[in-house]
């Protein structure tokens, strides 16, 4: 009587098919606004940097030989000839047993080969200074095109822009930056039970969640949602809004309507389209499973379930690799979340075959950190709220064990303030806890949690 | 002859004295614009939800009892009286023997107390169907309440909200939230020998990196950068910019101009203002030594390094931790970030009492991340370019050794695809893979590498 899906894929398949999809257009912004873009073509540096010899400290510019062997007890001694005025080029020439004032960040005169540190001298007055420790060649000085020389590729196509990256090309003088274009995503919420927020709910219908929650994701990603509104269980009154979304957006996610059985209105919508597709039906994840892809002309559709749970998880796990590969990533995955190391608090079974997204609230105890699972239903969307992260269970694995060790990858780069001081003491010395968290004694294992 | 910094605090003494700074004004904004701002006063659910006993799945909604023993071998017999329209509460009263037709999201008839799943039903015409699996109570069904009830707290004040919060708010109907208002940050450069980038930097100059640096590091931060200018070495100058910051910001950044010697005119504009304070001149973290913080009336302000790396790694460990407590947040410590285990390619030294960032490119090599320390002078950008994170060095610590796992703190949530896979791989199998990583033999930590 029913109709299985189409084909029920394997997560890390269906992302595979991703790859069908990619960037498309380009365009040239100021730097200011080039965070969490996406370069579309190789930036090489134009011209050396530093263009001349800088000194990295505060102190004086000399020839390292004249300090060769200098210490605390046996100092050298230079005469000061100048000072070495921030920027500009000074026209000192250091001749043996000179030294120059300097600056951070100032020009090196010529002739001197190294910076000697303000605290390893001593002044001694009459322009005369006590060298208090040698200098090697070109200590404390950045030289001409160390930071990097003119011709060199300094980021490649498909390089996802940080601070750092910015700060980079404003050093090159260069104010803007070509980048793939910003992904538009449209949202449609789908259901006859579902109602804008402002309204009251009717008896048997529940307040939109999946509008906020999606494009509250979309901005964490990077790119811009556009709302389309409530679609009703009814085939004419969808397509009009996918009509609507495929024109005004790169993309397109309807959450709800992709359940199985008789309402597969958003698989019948897109097949009214010539040009169109439906790439899978189903995906072997929990939350999640009757996840949709399909094409329309050269638009991807999303079908999310109607759960705020299941929708939120595929969203992660599914849109967040297309958008990135629509900004012009190549990759077919999420992004990477703050994770840390946890004991489970029970035993959590999985099925085999499928991959599991089991959300978990963490908690400090005795001074370890501590994964509940929370038994939500995935309609639910306080257990999304209470929980801190999830655990990922593979398709391969049967389950984890009450007091095995797993990976929380965290929803939000915070967390309450006593279990973030637990993560960073706790992180940066493995010997100390990490260690024993990584063997606990078996009788440890079902004992203490 | 060198006046010594005031007192050099270790980076946890330092961060101890944000707590004098606390969020102030409050604001009430429509959900939509709410993701990463921070609630200001508690939030409360007004009602139940789910406001009826909602299905999880498409099926039959039937009275539990008559399922009680049903197998494949030996189905129950039911007679379909009807079915559970969307958005409605029917008024059908279920009696023994009788089951509903119900979609995901519908309401649970009267009398009905659980759902059996469409695949576990068999149609067999004339609205009789046979139940091939036995249900318990509420077996698919989220009950009235089950989600919050009324009266409960959701989330406390200095709560951020994450997009599943809003999607808590949207089932509430709550079109509004109460925050903290965002913090605005005043951003300066020093030195003589900064040019904007627009020009050709004369002989001596270099062109401003940190105002993209910093800027770009406020907006990841969530906050919002407010560009002031570039101040020459000139008290006048910089106490001009100084106040023209202290009007229109929250908080104050001024890079550059804070090293030890004799252009400290960061400290003496600052104390030209009658109520003003110099928390602290100097941390002990590499890099970062020369750092300032102040307070002008109630407004912090805050000297980085000029060094480009030296002032982000500086902003990530300070500056963020002060913005998230302005922003309401009870913390000192930065975001969290992304982070792996890798392997370290040589050793590398650290200074006992001293916290130090070691900025790190990371490697796939025989399928292990291999981190590589850059050997990088901190008045170089390009280090910052080229690294994928840093590794945290402690106060109590002389160093890591070649081989070592350490942790990376990586710079964004986006890396490498090959190095992503082998993070992804290796991640979620600890027994397959970082228990080797977590226990390398003694003759694998110094060859392999």
């Amino acid at each position: 009587m029913h109709k299985p899906f189409l084909k029920v894929l394997l997560l890390q398949e269906a992302r595979e098919l991703l790859r069908k999809f990619g960037p498309r257009d380009v365009e040239g912004i100021p730097i200011e606004q080039g965070l969490f873009r996406v370069v579309s073509e190789p930036i090489k540096s134009s011209e050396d940097l530093p263009p001349f010899d800088r000194s990295t400290m505060d102190g004086f510019a000399v020839r390292c030989g004249d300090t060769f062997g200098a210490t605390e007890a046996s100092p050298a001694l230079l005469n000061v000839v100048g000072e070495a005025a921030m920027g500009e080029i000074s026209n000192l020439r250091l001749r043996s047993g000179q030294a120059v004032r300097i600056w951070t960040g100032g020009a090196i005169p010529a002739n001197a080969d190294a910076v000697v540190m303000l605290e390893h001298s001593e002044d001694l007055g009459h322009d005369t200074i006590e060298i208090l420790k040698a200098v090697a060649p070109f200590d404390n000085v950045v030289r001409k095109g160390e930071d990097f020389k003119a011709g060199v590729t300094l980021l490649n196509t498909g390089h996802r822009l940080r601070p750092q990256d910015l700060g980079l090309l404003a050093s090159m003088g260069r104010t803007k930056v070509s980048v793939f274009k910003t992904v538009h995503v449209a949202v449609i919420s789908s259901g006859d039970e579902i109602v804008p927020i402002e309204q009251t709910p009717p008896p048997g219908c529940v307040r939109d969640v999946n509008r906020y929650t999606l494009t509250a994701g979309i901005i964490e990603t990077h790119a811009k949602p556009f709302w389309i509104g409530i679609a009703a269980d009814r085939v004419k009154d969808l397509s009009a809004r996918i009509a609507q979304g495929l024109t005004s957006a790169d993309l397109l996610l309807i959450s709800g309507g992709s359940s199985m059985g008789s309402r597969d209105f958003v698989i019948e919508a897109i097949q009214a389209y010539e040009d169109s597709e439906i790439l899978f039906h189903g995906v072997s994840v929990s939350p999640g499973k009757p996840l949709i892809l399909a094409r329309v002309g050269l638009h991807p559709v999303i079908g999310l379930p109607g759960h705020p749970a299941s929708a939120m998880i595929c969203f992660e796990q599914f849109v967040v690799p297309l958008i990135r590969r629509l900004e012009g990533e190549n990759v077919v995955t999420p992004f990477l979340r703050p994770s840390l190391q946890a004991f489970l608090s029970r035993n959590v079974p999985s099925k085999e075959g499928r991959m599991d997204f089991v959300r978990v609230r963490l908690q400090v105890k005795e001074g370890r950190i501590i994964a509940l699972p929370i038994p939500a239903k995935s309609g639910m969307i306080s257990g999304m709220v209470r929980a801190d992260g999830y655990i990922r269970i593979n398709e391969d694995c049967e389950g984890r064990y009450k007091g095995d060790l797993v990976t929380i990858n965290l929803f939000s780069h915070w967390i309450e303030e006593n279990i973030e001081k637990e993560y960073i003491s706790g992180h940066e010395n493995p010997g100390r806890s990490s260690g024993n968290f990584f063997q606990p004694a078996p009788q440890e294992k079902l004992s203490k949690i």
